[in-house]
């Protein structure tokens, strides 16, 4: 597998011919990622999952008819006229039963969200009456069938709350909880393992006077993965083919993705990509007309109970591993759970011009808001050995191969929210 | 503290005098909470923190001048021109030491990222190398410093990485982590008590009959938390002034801050603001000129070793809540962490009229770009009592008071990230 000491094998590192575009990367990924299976939790530990089916109301919402103020029920056949009195019968608070009936004349003390008695044909709020001991006056004009909620009108039993692949948001929980939902159907959390190739990482300052350096990509990959409240599994693995072929044997049967870094490429020490064929690992695509990430590995590997172990395989340069997170391993576990839209991208106008690459190409850029419009500027230190502007960044920008971009030129942009 | 049996007291409840603006009540709070003490933590704990000291970096970042690209470091003293021979006298890897140096006419092979040697003028990437048993042809013509990451070129010793106030994101974890940096100080993540006030509660559908609900604001807080990475603890209190201050008594000394829910008008068991203000809390502010959420309580218990515990009362509708916790809540949060810029609204166009309203709004909107402009449209349902529009709801809306808004018009809005 070491293919390095043949002129040959250079010949193909550099080339552009065979590469994919990333919209075709994308849409591979997309029509080969199977979603996981479906399991039933708790809804309060449902946060960012993904519906695996459709949720109904079981309830009206409201559930009952209410005053939608803290007042007076009242029961009036017609338009109450400024200083019209009205017998106090009593009192009830929300959540308490009510089993009495109003009749014509007739108020009751009432709060917010309070079921309202049979019989209540308008409710009054306090601002509007003056309260005596045994009655009330109603000193405005109040129309029928004010300051009520009525039964049903948000939500009507048996209505669709949520659809299968909704990703349950914070307001979604709420939401669902008010319906009284208790328990989800949601795809399975993928099982993920993290393999982290390499040599050269520094554990302490000494180390760095033998060539080594700090490594980002597994503080990175932690982070991003934290940010998703989710648990990996990180690996390190030596640059030797054996050692990386035994890893992978051992992770194809445990986990439903494998994310590796470094290793990828063409170059004499690349075992990923051998490792993965060799174990019997498909290749769905390995290169793509991007920067960074050019060299990037997709294959899959069918497990004999047709499941499926996916390995991504990203360079190991940090910045390409950062957009590879934000772009690739973001899609791959939105569509393992069900979700193949999961990407959202914006878009806004440069703010300068962009020299032409033959690459399309992710850019860390700062993004303002300028009346109603996104305007975006490129940071500095774009290389793909550079991670520092990503202080500064807050979206990453796609940047079309081939031709110069132009001041005011609008382009994708995905806001980075972790 | 039971006011609604005079007349007067009814009075004061709907009118909008004393109320202070949105803007306002963001500023007060900026400008009364504290920020807490620092603490020095582990760089892979602190994903979201805010740093309480600016960070310099201690090393050059690249650390040495390295290989951009696969392929031989070269010793020529010009540019070299197609067909010039170099004898291969070895190989350096990313990670290892290197100490020979390189005399003119020497090549090496080098792999990206590793430590170039001492004589190296230029890199060949191995594109354009013809490979021999004891030396290599470059091919193509070849600049001095070509494929050479210079030291420090990124990052220079001592220059600023990251300052005070800034919140760690997972690029920032990654950038911080290339730098070497190990520990961070941050501020202290406040201690958080949420408080349930109501008696309405329903546990099971057999409760429901009796006029109680399912209560969306305890799961709305708990998942908004999680959202955040961080552990809260939710107290339920009934509403009586005896449990409100029992309970407040023991909080206000135990806490950073107290986020309650309901009770906080002047209901009949409205008993938060009475309760807090019996117990010593300084109230800040009360109402708000919004919609939803105007009884909101902001005040202030300061303690015999002037710390401080916050509390914020939040009316009960669910809506006002969430409002509550994405605008008010979450600024208070940041603002206990040096970060008193924390909210970014962007902007974009209204594509239909609004009716007007006495107080500023806070709309559920579903926000799409188009050509670089955002376009916001405004959801149905959007009532204080209702929830269930946030399953499609990707931002808020600030809808100023007064004037009806025209299609067309530029609205601040916020990004629902959660």
């Amino acid at each position: 597998m070491n293919q390095a000491l043949t002129p040959e094998a250079h010949s193909g590192c550099g080339a552009e011919k065979g590469l994919i575009s990333v919209d075709e990367a994308l849409q591979m990924i997309m029509d080969q990622t199977q979603s996981l299976g479906a399991e039933t939790i708790l809804l309060n530990q449902a946060l960012h999952r993904y519906l695996a089916a459709p949720i109904h109301s079981a309830i009206n919402l409201p559930l009952f008819s209410q005053s939608a103020v803290d007042g007076y029920a009242i029961c009036a056949n017609q338009e109450i006229l400024p200083n019209t009195a009205f017998e106090l019968i009593g009192e009830i608070r929300a959540g308490q039963p009510v089993e009495l009936e109003l009749k014509e004349g007739q108020a009751l003390r009432i709060f917010t969200g309070a079921k309202i008695p049979a019989g209540t044909t308008t409710v009054a709020r306090q601002e509007i009456i003056q309260l005596h001991p045994q009655h009330i006056v109603v000193v405005k004009n109040l129309a029928l069938h004010s300051d009520i909620r009525d039964i049903g009108e948000e939500v009507s039993q048996g209505q669709l709350l949520a659809s299968t692949g909704q990703q349950l948001s914070v307001g979604a929980i709420a939401s669902l909880s008010m319906a009284g939902v208790k328990h989800v159907t949601v795809f399975r959390y993928p099982k993920i393992a993290v393999v982290i190739t390499g040599d050269e990482v520094a554990e302490t300052v000494d180390d760095l006077s033998s060539g080594k350096i700090f490594d980002a990509n597994a503080p990175l990959i932690q982070a991003w993965f934290q940010s998703h409240r989710h648990s990996v599994d990180i690996f390190h693995v030596e640059d030797t083919h054996l050692a990386v072929t035994a890893l992978f044997n051992q992770l194809k049967d445990q986990y439903d993705a494998v994310i590796s870094t470094g290793g990828v490429s063409v170059g004499d020490y690349d075992f990923v990509r051998p490792a993965a064929l060799k174990l019997g690992f498909q290749q769905i695509f390995w290169k793509v007309k991007q920067k960074p990430g050019k060299p990037m590995l997709f294959a899959l590997f069918q497990r004999e109970d047709q499941t499926r172990c996916i390995l991504i395989g990203l360079p190991g340069n940090p910045a390409a591993v950062y957009m590879g997170m934000q772009i690739y391993v973001s899609t791959i576990l939105a569509a393992l759970q069900g979700q193949k839209k999961h990407l959202r991208w914006g878009s806004g106008a440069m703010q300068h011009d962009l020299k032409p690459d033959a690459r399309e190409r992710f850019l860390r850029m700062n993004a303002v808001f300028e009346n109603g419009r996104l305007q975006l500027s490129s940071l500095d230190k774009q290389q793909s050995h550079m991670l520092s502007n990503l202080m500064h960044a807050n979206c990453i920008v796609r940047v079309p191969a081939g031709e110069p971009i132009h001041a005011g030129q609008v382009l994708p942009a995905l806001f980075i929210q972790n």
